[in-house]
């Protein structure tokens, strides 16, 4: 076991690599691309596990990550994010060394990269399928039309559609997450009809993790960009995208005191190390992770009734069952499966595998 | 004004250093030692601030944070947090540069530090004094003579009860701020009254800014160690314990689209950036911060009903009056004031001052 003093955020490497190729041979089985979003783990040595499987492209959200990564190696990059347009140096930059691809949604947007730009880049459309966050309404022909007569002959090169359907983050089983994509494919299916008379090599993309772990149906897709699958966590368990078995990431964390009289012991893991982020169960109490214990190589599965009920700057507390906090002792590491991976990961910013190795994630 | 492409965390230094004076002054006024909580800025920058102004004390919530600022000149730190036993190793290193004091909560904890210590280290025993998260119960007299009979001609030096009232954050006014912390400290001063006669010396503290900021009782108190008045927020604000002119810090984003059939924009300034934390009004609305023009040389009031109300790893949605969405361009920059500031600047790590001066964080 390793020697643990603090808050650690461990990897297990076996059941991350399994993750990795898993989506890469659903991929390839359904004859679409797998373009792995890289925010979930920021980290070129994850990265490199990814090369290794054979993924040539990947996504990221912003600029400076994707300045990360083309420095790391990464030449077909995608930054799925509405443009900045107070950026276009630095997409300029990137450009000229990387094969990259925008989002392009507005016409307005398009007017200041078509003036600014020196070098040519690819762009999607993002479509927005119903999460009402960003991207041009699938109905709305006319402003999509309106981007692509804007950017003929210039440096925009249309690539096709993307979209993020963070509605099914809202499903509560596969098959609502089945019914969600249904819809959306749909939509999506239905915009490469309309424009591909025009644009015969335009692309269909999406990439939240629900739909592309649970649906088998990838028609007319040719890529799917999910991120959160490298590690899963309880929200996406909880959604049926994953088995609890299937997590590769775990908080390890401190216990620096008990309380036998309500059950509980407190843990240096507040929302600095493991995020906000809760789950509510069906009788409606919140919890910030599941508590599970450290073997010696590995984690077990979660104690039953074991639980993060309250977060601060740097504490945790847990509830446990009576057995338990009669046995858990001050100076024991107890582990924390993630509410959100996504957000422990960027919390912690640091990983250490099983095997002891450290992991750096890029910069905050 | 500042050349702003990313999200920046702006710092208005003159309102900064207004709310440390202010602070310190209350306590000069009061016969109480502030001892500031370093949780918030975590920068040896804005430490330099609290010296210039006659700090001399220092609290912190790590052994990690107290290393930070033992190295930045700081002599006389105390670790706000029950000590985390597995890491005497540093306790003894840090002891021997800088007079420290921890939280010495169990006999358990106890029993570990007398065996592992190399060095004179105080101590206070911290007092749950309705918040339920870590400390003794102040009726259970017994647990504390236990620990103080426990340490007795060891290294451990019994220095008095510290307690953070964190219910004083579920306060809507400053009056029921007064009304708990009335509470507390009529436990806090019956502890002093039992054990002063075999410590006469022993000391009581404090530190939730609601109540250092609000009350003006401070009988018997002899420190306190508020943290997040260095920049003030909207939790804090809804408390009453600042007004908004007196929040020091607003995060400036881009726009990257403009929504006006749903009077949205979206702003790159996700819960990376600003952290997860809402406020609800009275209606059950959820927001995450409040919309700020910037202008020539700092930010305007809150623009009427312009509220970040939606929130993932790097979007936020903001919603605006219809005048304002008709107006704002993508390419335009935003500023947000924060629900909770030490979870605003903890995410961003770094500062600007409105004088374009960079203010660095301790490394996550």
């Amino acid at each position: 076991m390793l020697q643990i003093t603090r808050p650690t955020l461990l990897l297990d490497r076996t059941t991350c690599k399994a993750n990795i190729r898993k989506m890469f041979n659903k991929a390839e089985r359904h004859h679409v691309q797998l373009i792995p979003h890289f925010k979930t783990h920021q980290s070129a040595s994850i990265g490199k596990w990814f090369r290794e499987e054979g993924v040539k492209a990947i996504t990221v959200t912003s600029v400076k990550m994707a300045e990360y990564f083309a420095g790391r190696g990464w030449v077909d990059i995608t930054i799925a994010f509405p443009v900045n347009v107070l950026e276009t140096e630095q997409i300029n930059a990137l450009a000229e060394k990387v094969d990259l691809r925008i989002f392009l949604n507005s016409k307005e947007a398009a007017k200041v990269l078509k003036e600014q730009l020196r070098t040519p880049v690819k762009f999607y459309i993002e479509i927005d399928v119903g999460d009402h966050r960003s991207g041009i309404d699938p109905a709305n022909l006319s402003a999509i039309a309106g981007i692509l007569e804007l950017t003929k002959g210039s440096y925009l090169k249309f690539d096709g559609f993307y979209t993020h359907a963070g509605h099914t983050y809202s499903a509560a089983s596969p098959r609502e997450v089945e019914e969600i994509s249904g819809l959306f494919l749909k939509k999506l299916r239905a915009l490469k009809s309309h424009f591909r008379q025009t644009y015969p090599n335009l692309k269909l993309a999406f990439g939240d993790t629900p739909s592309c772990s649970i649906i088998e149906d990838f028609e007319g897709i040719d890529s799917i960009h999910p991120g959160n699958f490298v590690y899963y966590d309880l929200v996406q368990n909880s959604i049926g995208a994953n088995t609890l078995e299937e997590i590769a990431i775990c908080l390890a964390v401190p216990v620096v005191s008990v309380h036998p009289e309500r059950q509980e012991v407190v843990v240096h893991s507040g929302w600095v190390h493991q995020g906000k982020d809760s789950l509510t169960d069906s009788e409606g109490n919140t919890y910030f992770g599941l508590v599970v214990s450290l073997t010696e190589d590995s984690w077990s599965a979660p104690i039953p009734g074991g639980r993060v009920i309250k977060l601060s700057q740097e504490h945790g507390v847990i509830s446990l069952p009576q057995e338990m906090t009669d046995q858990v002792k001050v100076g024991d590491v107890l582990g924390i499966l993630p509410v959100h991976a996504c957000a422990t990961a960027f919390m912690m910013g640091e990983l250490e595998t099983l095997e002891g190795e450290k992991l750096q994630m890029m910069p905050r």
